[in-house]
């Protein structure tokens, strides 16, 4: 047993952040009493625009490797990668049992296949050693000190759970992502009985979803789109339609093809992602579509234009998917143009604005008909749902969680406006260790978090080194100096000068022999000094630095190799 | 005179787009009859994501080179950075007389000095050879087979002018960026009866703002937000007070500053762009600050916090303005923190969400108040501002201008709405010629246009090789293969395997000595079959690209370098 945490009295309940520096859209947080541990979701965060070269950023798991004779297992909201996006990683070097909903361990179970399937030669597969339990909406776990209750909820993915986690000092209830939809696409309202039922129990600590708190009202029904959709058809009668969203919003799936199916139309699913959650939602029936109206892209071509409906990945601009190379012209099957209507229903994520309006331009010049307002409704509650959790669960203390800084503070403002005072609202910072008594919820220690950076199948091997470089040499390229040079100190071939990302050397022909010769005069000074390699090295990296500097304003890296022949 | 264009009548007007190919944010259109040709605006265009490393991006003007001879002047509607950000890059290029109003042609001035600072060795300075001409609204200018006049708009810098450019072809009236305020901060509101009068006498075409014609309803008056500056300053009373907001935008520092008088407040203006322009408006007399109002940073420390108030630069994210030294604390003069209010009067433009989002989150977390809805209003016509220009103007032809495609397609769809038929409207692409008579405007024919990138002092020399080079950099950096090898094929040195922003070296040396085995015996094979110094490089290349996908599924540049000795 790990003895790391001594000093922290045990008979106080934990809870701590672990999801990474920057805390946005990296959702793992642990639980702690005594010798028991549990995680609540296992999520990665998508690169920041300085991160260059990267493709996901993965929690640093230390604290549970340091104390894994303590972890009980994982449980999980629900299937969104914020959520559980980093449980292969992690699970790879913390092997633990998983808990969750029906379509969240699908989810979870196909993210083991792709590990399993990369790191194939190292260590035991995911697939056959992780223990797994899908449990259903109401029932609970026993794990270690804890006991975890699944309570319904409704988000813009099927199966999404609110967790009631009970421990000695007492109950806190984690939303995980929600809004209150009382009239759900599938499946059932978010269970408000049980969370007043919960409330009136009694309820230490709510940590609540923060990502509309700015947001005065309530969230729309996902249904109230049905009409929307059914109207959309109805003006574009003689178009084939395209309709973009989020490949896991299975409600809008089935909302799009209920309305194809009213007029007639069949419909093809597009992109990677979208064809594998659409194939795993019908096995496990969370998606209930009508008998020959689902149909591949090949058999989509007997079909005529105003008979089509194609449902498509890309809503956010990603430069990737499907619907970026429909609208640059290089989707292998599909052409798109005038006669065309692309739905987008989806709000460009902060930060996709530009490449979601990129691709509305070129559709439009392609005299694609583009509708891209109003077609979207949040799976985020907004404030007055927000208020309506705080009412029913009523807990001593307020965590707010999932969001930004800006995000979290707005949440803390509703719970002051519903009469929490300072000291019973606890904004934390990743790696906080927030300690619950009955009575009180302090911040007390910190402990190991950080942002583990995933390239390619590199895991953790670029760092801020690296990243520094890649910055650099994005923004003004590199120049190679490289010579041979005899044990005596004799030059014996080159200084021969070599940029890449540096400029377009035809028309630099004159800059760039200029600069072979300022590198050769520099190495030929050195070695008559009898200067030893790395100040000749040293000597061309400032010689060259301050030519380019002097005559283009640039700092390109400046990396001097010499050969010892 | 040149003959390039024999092909086309001289008898017709042609209105030319010569800004980029993207058309974003570039705004330069030429005019031409006969032998005449005039250019109105000449700006530039900030980089797209893509392009790495550059710094600007200003329109290729060959067409204005080939037709020298013709072209009489170029007229300028206001000072922003879209609008005069080319303009002495261009008149390096083609001298020709400027005329603009009285704050442009300041602005302007301030151009051409920064340019001949940095380019003061080559050529003539351009403050002494460039004729410039400061006009008033209401004034018309001869230039060749045009007479131009300057008609007095609202935008959301001083002294903004429409033109109305009469040919013998007919006029064409060319809005510039406007908004109509009926109670503008300084000056008078939009002339609208000068519209009337025009459109009166019969107008051939019109070329109109599109920036907000997504947007129903009007612009409201920068004028409204005065109250709502003083009721922050009421609020917020204890407060030191910070506004951020665009350095252009004179009329919003001067209401900042008539509240920060009204509430005995000091005022301190920080950010070098917003320094320079208030200079220069007070010096021109475009904003009349109230005595010992302003003060500097440094007397501003004598004051008390609730007494102060800073105007900063970095509204929009920018990561070296003044308002984010502040936020990451690295400003050398200003520690914000806990007491301060921090006021966004601005809205991110497009594209920068994030950054400005990082910021808000970095006061936030510093203890800062931070106010960022509802303290900005737009400097660019809504739907109905546009409906009341095309019903004054009644032009022929409606040519949208100024945005992106769909914005240009919006006001396309405003004058359907007004009753325009489909032959009655036109939208340009870059480099398109637009011909008109008197009955009718086609697009005959395309002219070169493009975008020259602008990185450090180099101007052009950052082609699409170097870019793509910088993308493949910036994405998984570089590995450098170096060896020399004897003219008759022995090697005698390396092959040296050098990485940068690939992997970081200390946890990865296993895997660089292996790459550099690969190297060697591939180097060592081509050798033993005689291979050629390209043979060998190709061998490298391809083995230590295998091997590098292989083992992290990247695709680092890969440069092989021979010496030969």
């Amino acid at each position: 047993m790990s003895n790391t945490n001594k000093e922290i009295p045990t008979s106080k309940l934990k809870i701590i952040p672990l999801g990474g520096l920057e805390q946005i859209g990296m959702n793992i947080t642990a639980f702690e009493y005594e010798d028991s541990i549990i995680v609540v979701d296992c999520g990665l965060a998508f690169p920041q625009g300085d991160m260059l070269g990267i493709d996901l950023v993965i929690p640093d798991v230390t604290y549970l490797k340091d104390n894994y004779d303590k972890l009980k297992g994982f449980v999980i909201t629900h299937g969104h990668e914020d959520h559980i996006g980093s449980i292969a990683y992690t699970l790879a070097q913390v092997n633990a049992p998983v808990y969750a909903t029906r379509l969240t361990m699908a989810l979870i179970e196909h993210k083991f296949e792709e590990y399993d399937k990369e790191h194939s030669v190292q260590g035991a597969k995911l697939m056959e050693t992780v223990r797994r339990k899908t449990v259903t909406f109401g029932q609970s776990i026993n794990l270690g000190a804890f006991r975890v209750e699944f309570i319904r909820t409704n988000h813009s993915i099927v199966d999404a759970a609110a967790l009631a986690i009970y421990s000695p000092v007492g109950c806190v209830v984690h939303t995980g992502d929600f809004k209150v939809d009382y009239t759900p696409v599938y499946g059932d309202a978010i269970d408000l009985q049980r969370f007043a039922e919960i409330g009136k129990k009694g309820v230490l600590a709510l940590l609540c979803d923060s990502t509309n708190a700015e947001r005065p009202g309530f969230t729309p029904s996902e249904k109230t789109l049905a009409p929307i959709f059914d109207n959309l058809f109805e003006e574009n009668k003689k178009s084939r339609i395209f309709v973009a969203t989020f490949a896991s919003n299975v409600d809008r799936v089935r909302q799009i093809i209920n309305t194809a199916y009213k007029f007639g139309r069949k419909v093809a699913v597009e992109g990677r992602s979208m064809v594998n959650i659409i194939d795993t939602a019908q096995r496990l029936e969370c998606i209930d579509i009508p008998e020959n109206t689902l149909v591949t892209l090949d058999e989509m071509k007997e079909i005529p234009a105003d008979r089509q409906v194609i449902i498509t990945t890309g809503s956010q601009g990603e430069s990737m998917a499907a619907l970026s190379r429909m609208a640059d012209g290089t989707h292998r099957k599909i052409t798109i143009g005038a006669g065309d209507t692309v739905i987008f229903s989806s709000h460009p994520i902060p930060g996709n604005e530009k490449p979601v309006t990129r691709i509305i331009n070129q559709l439009l010049q392609k005299g694609v008909n583009v509708v891209f307002q109003d077609v979207h409704v949040s799976g985020h509650a907004c404030q007055e749902e927000i208020k309506l959790i705080y009412s029913l669960v009523q807990p001593k203390f307020s965590v707010p969680v999932h969001g930004e800084y800006k995000h979290l503070m707005a949440q803390a403002k509703i719970a002051k406006d519903l009469g929490f005072s300072k000291d019973r609202i606890r904004i934390l910072s990743s790696g906080d260790v927030l300690e619950l008594t009955p009575e009180s919820a302090e911040v007390n220690g910190k402990v190991p978090v950080g942002d583990i950076l995933v390239d390619g199948s590199g895991i953790g091997d670029v760092g801020n080194v690296v990243l520094r470089d890649r910055q650099r040499l994005a923004a003004d390229g590199i120049i190679i100096v490289c010579m041979a040079i005899t044990e005596e100190g004799m030059l014996v071939a080159g200084p021969d000068v070599v940029s890449r990302g540096f400029v377009y050397i035809k028309e630099s022909e004159d800059l760039l022999s200029e600069a072979a010769a300022v590198a050769q005069s520099t190495v030929e000074k050195c070695l008559d000094e009898g200067a030893d390699w790395n100040t000749i090295k040293m000597a061309v990296r400032d010689a060259m630095g301050d030519f380019v500097w002097r005559n283009l304003k640039r700092k390109p890296m400046i990396l001097p190799i010499i050969e010892e022949v």
